[in-house]
Formats: C-alpha cells, structure tokens, sequence
C-alpha cells in the first residue's frame, strides 16, 4: 500500500487522498482545513474483513497518526453496509498459517484503533454486524443511520465472541446489557442501539452522520492532544494490555475453538445460508 | 436425593418430575416439549437457605446439566416468599463443623447457579432478601411479582454481604448503584428494583412471571448451546475465580466475622424481633 | 491545627466547632444530637487545594473518626465555589521538595476521604472544577446547587487527571461516561451532572443542599455501623489499594508529566487568563 504523508504534501485542495491512485481496499482522505481523516473501507460487497483489509486498516490508522490528524472518521464507501464483520472464509476450511496471519492481523488492528492518539467516530451507514461492530464500539463515539442494525452476533453462527470484543462492549454498554447481548447475540435496531447506550446517536443519512461525526470531534479542537491522549490511554490501556500480554494464547483460543468439528459445521450452514439467499435476489 | 434423569425417563407427560416422590427440599420438574427445567425451592416455611437447601440446589442444577435442559426457571413453591436468604440459625451461636459445612455448600450453590451452562431465570413469586436475592442476581434474567422486596440488607442486620455477593449485584446493576443499595441494606420494592435494573420485569402473579421467564429463555432456542456457554464463561469466569481462587480465605472470613460478640448480638436480637412477631400474628 | 475530640467536650450547644477559635484553612463543627459533621473548606478566596489546605482536610477527617461521627457533610465557607481544585501554583515553576510534599498531601487526603468508615455526602455550593469535582467524587452522595458546573477539566489545562480520578470518576458514572467526560475535559452543569449520575441531587440553595444531604446520612441512622464501614471497604478498597501500592510510581508521573516544558507552558498560559480576567473584574 502506497501511502504519502499528508505533510509533505503541497497541495491547494483542502481535501487530500492519502493513498495512490490504485484501486485498494481501504482509502484515507484528510480535510486539510479541519485536520480530519476520514477512513473508508471499500472491500467489495460488504467489506468482510479479511487478512488485506484488516493490514490496510492498520496501515492507515498508523499514517492517520504519522500526518498528526485532529480527528478520524471511520466509514464505509459501501452503503447499506458499514462491514459485514470477519470474512468466514478466512476461518471455513482453513489453510493453517493463514487463518494465523489472519488473527494476528485482526489482533493488530483493534490494538491500534482502540489506542489511537487522535479522537475516533464510526459512521455506521450500513450494517454492523460481528467484527463490524467490534471496529465501531473501538471508536470513541458511534453515529448510526436508521434503519441498520448493529450488535456481537457470533453466537447466532456457533462461535464465541474473543474476550476482548466482550471487553470493547463492556466498557461502552457495562457487563449487564453485555451479557444480555452476547448470550443472544442479538443485532439491534438503531433505535434499540441507541436506548441501551451501544450508539451515540442516530441520524437520517450518511451525510448527517459524517455531520455528527465531526461535531464529536471538534469538541477536542482546544484541547490540548497530548493531554487528551494520555487520558484515553489511562482509560483504556488496561484492555489493551489484557491482549498484548495474551495474544498467543488468544490466537491458539481462537484457531482450536474455529477447527472443531461442530462450528466448521455452523460455519458451512451458514455460508450455505448466504449462498441460498445470493442466488434467489439474483 | 434420587435423581432421574430426563433421558432414561420415556414418559407421555410432558412434564417430568426429576426427584422421586419422598418430601424434598427441592423439585425439579422438565418440560419435555421446551426442554426448560423448573427448580422449585420448598423448604418449609421460607425456603431459609441451610446446608440441606444449599446441598440439594447445587445437586438439582448438576442434574439440569446432565440432562441437558434447554434452560431453567428458579422458583419458589412457596408463595409469598422466594427465599428469606442464609438460615440464620446456621449463623447463630453455631457449631463450628456445621457452620464451615454449610458456608461451604453456599459457595458451591453460588459457584455452580452463576457459571450455568444453559440459560436461568428468577421467577421471584415473593420476597427475596439478603441470600434469596444472591440467588436471584446469579440468573440470568429475573421477573418479579409485584407487591415484594428484593435487595442485599445484611447491613440492617449488622451482617456483611460477602464480596462474591457484592460482585453479583455489581455486575447487574454497576458499582454506583450496589453503593448506595449495599451500604443502606435497602430492600427495594419491585418498582424500585425495574428502576434501577435489580430486576429486569414487574408482573402481576406467578403465572405472568413464569411466561415472562420462559419468554427469555426462548431467545435461546436457535442458538447454539456451545457458542451461548463459552460467551457466558468469558463474561463470568473473572466473577467466579475470585471465590474458587480464595474459598478458604472467604470461609474464614465468614466464620470470624459471624462469631464476632457484636454480629451474634445482632443476629440474637434479630431472631427475638422475628419470634415476637411471630408470635404476634399467631 | 488544634483539634479536641468532641467526645472529651461537656457543651450544652448543640453544635460544637472542634477546631480553636484561631482562622483555619477548615472548621469541623459537629451537631450532637444528630452525631453529623460539617467539613468545612474555608481558604480565600476559592479553596485552591494546596498543601496546608490538604493536610487540614486529612486532619478533620482523621478527627471525624475519632470522635465516631454518625456522617459527614463535606462543603465550602466560600458560596460559589466549592473548590477550584488543586492550586496551580503548587505546580507551576515549583520547588521539588514541596511539590512532592504537595501531591503526597493530596494522596492522603484522598485515601482518607475514599475510604472513610462513617457515611460522607459533598453539599457543591459552589464551582467544582477538577480536584473539587475529585472531592465530590469521593464521597458517597453528591447534592449541587443549582447553577454551578462540575467535571475534571484537567485535559482542558493540558495536564492529565491521575489514573485514581479517574478510577473515581467510572465508579460513579462508569466506564463508557467517563470517558467522554474525561477526554473532553467537560464541565457539566448541574442539570447535565444529574442526568449522567455525576451528582444524585441538584437543589436550589445550600440550605436545601445541607437538608438533602442530612436526608441521605439519616438513612444509616438504623444501620450498625461496623457492618456498614466492612461493606464499604469491600466496595472501594480495591480502588484504594490501586493507588496504595503504587503511591511513589503515581508521585514521580505526576512529577515527570506537570514538569515537562509544554505542560509547564499551557499552565503558565492558564495562570496569566485567571489574572487577566482578575484585573479585568477589578
């Protein structure tokens, strides 16, 4: 991935494309003007997140961080889908060093979006399912659209959500509504969102969202960012260890419980499930 | 206790009873069709939790497990009264085996009811001070009926809630609130328990209750038992580690703070109060 | 400080000062037939918390216990500010020694104030600003006045709230408030401190403040006290023992942090606005 840093950039627009010309899977614009980035995600259909995209967003949180930015909107360019959450066919019949990689990856890009320096929004224009959702509640505030729904649903497919998307839920909703959530695995309306606190706020549409968004961030327009930093990382730096210091274990957990027999079963049925359903709207 | 397995039952009824016919102090009843369990609490006339109690609902929710019910209802067959919690005449100028047997049979009740397998529910058809609301906060979910109490109000009887029992009120209703309900020992009524998340529904009667009760569990009826019981650990396994990690430490703490001259004066005068009213209503 | 032990006084008044008649940073006045303590904080003109102003506070507090008060109310002599928190000139181009002594003072009044053995509610008469909020935040009920804001508002200074405000800060409102609250440095008005739990009551003047808050200490009136203060300390000893065990690790990253030059620089700028302003009300 190509990325040019926005400060040796000279350029008049007050919009900048942080990444090359070259169709990618992720692209960071960066509004010279207010300072903030905005991190699309754009892996067709649905932006499942496989090894690339999750080594993209990575990518990008990090170079968000090197050009200094006030603040970062994370989004989809595919809407009706903010990301349809892990791609199951990294953990369906697995090549071993791969489905590796591939949670390390996923370990790595939580790591970095849950500890960023600068301020986070996710503008959910779409559905938020799964690992979907585990990338907006790593945000710091959560902007919905009407009409998608949004919850940890892993239990509905026969897998368990890793401790740490429990932890990324509990410190936005608290163990109670949590618990209540991840047994059910229950997607919520926007409206429902909203009540028990997994969304800030719902909106009409992506633009009142990006609208919103960036309202939330520019509340940290005099503050000071390292002040601001140092305060997040004292509040969340403990989540963020519980893995750091966990990660091999975490990977094992994860590899032992995806192979056995009856979740590769409830994974087939499930991809079995979307194929049904693919080939009838076509 | 003789217990029956479900699975060697080949009964017509759809409701099984698991225990045989002697007088218990426990029965646990199989809906052969839902596949829920009813654990109904029947010591006369309250359903005080003493060794006995605490031994039969720790051997009937094992027995739930084997026979691997879809979920389970705790309840009282004693209207008016869910449980009046610890059987103070354990507490009270005790017999020192007896006392550590039963704080011991408390922890293995607790251990075994919050870390469940399948799914539970209160059904609180009466009022559940001090050890029957422990009982109650370790399910999953919990209906009341109106017009009972419900809270932690070992302080009223110059008693110290455990910290296992803290932590159980504090994963429902957070630090704050178990604060302010644990320090004044306040019994709440049903309203005030909805209102602060003690309790998750107020019904009419029992009748109510139970639907309401197995109106939860169905949310589990597509999910699969595996993936629901791991996401249940992940979220109370910390909870429950802090007592397995320390059962000796608590029970000793238990047996030196109930031995105290000023606990068992408190527990004397509060077992004269409940005499004299008793006597009073005779 | 001269404190005398209410308990040695032979006083037909009801109220007794148990501080001399000499001007003091705090009074201590005790009601004897209600048993309640009045903390007073009375240094000119807006209770800047420094070392002599901490150490007294430590002191009162100490004295409190001694004299088995039934509950204390902790508010300001000055009306409209309950305390503008810790004094900017303890931090800014400081004498080592002393600022050491400075935060070692604010420690230990923190850890004598969380963890008090008699029930504790801050009537807010007043501004209450960052180690003012921090005060509030300790004790176990909180009554404002109407009108006045609230909130630690350290990263709007550039400095950072240590990690044991804002341990009391989550256990008040929890994790997910905290930290929009935190990051944003946020002064909340009373109302906006009512509705995310910041503050349990908002009233119309101190009077009403001080006779709500006797309204909460009044509910311990039947509860033996021993009982109470061991349910306490299992409910907040841990967050003591965060901040016991690592008090000189807490002392030099408070040092390292408030001496580092931009930290030094936004301070030096907040302190030349106060005088600004100062001179301009002049």
């Amino acid at each position: 991935m190509a990325l040019r840093s926005l400060s040796k950039l000279k350029l008049n627009k007050s919009l900048v494309r942080c990444f090359s010309a070259e169709p990618k899977l992720v692209s960071l614009d960066v509004n010279e003007k207010t300072g903030f980035a905005t991190l699309n995600m754009q892996r067709p259909p649905v932006n499942s997140l496989n090894l690339e995209l999750l080594t993209e967003i990575t990518a990008a949180l990090t170079e968000a961080e090197k050009i200094k930015c006030r603040g970062m909107v994370l989004t989809s360019k595919n809407d009706g889908v903010f990301s349809a959450g892990l791609d199951i066919m990294e953990m369906y019949n697995p090549e071993p060093e791969r489905m590796k990689k591939f949670w390390m990856a996923l370990q790595d890009a939580w790591i970095k979006l849950y500890g960023t320096s600068y301020p986070t929004v996710a503008v959910i224009n779409g559905h938020s399912p799964a690992g979907g959702c585990l990338l907006a509640l790593s945000c710091e505030y959560r902007v919905i659209v009407q009409n998608y729904g949004i919850g940890l649903n892993e239990t509905q497919l026969g897998i368990v959500a890793p401790t740490w998307f429990i932890s990324s839920m509990k410190n936005v909703i608290g163990q109670r509504k949590s618990e209540i959530a991840l047994t059910t695995g229950h997607i919520h309306s926007a409206d429902e969102a909203l009540q028990i606190g997994l969304v800030d706020e719902v909106v009409a549409d992506k633009e009142e969202a990006i609208a919103r968004g960036e309202a939330f961030l520019k509340r940290f327009a005099k503050i000071p960012p390292l002040a601001r930093s140092l305060t997040k990382k004292f509040l969340r730096q403990a989540t963020i260890d519980d893995l750091v210091n966990n990660r091999e274990a975490d990977l094992n957990r994860f590899v032992d419980l995806a192979l056995l027999p009856e979740v590769q079963k409830s994974l087939g049925a499930y991809i079995q499930a979307l194929k049904k359903k693919s080939s009838k709207s076509n």
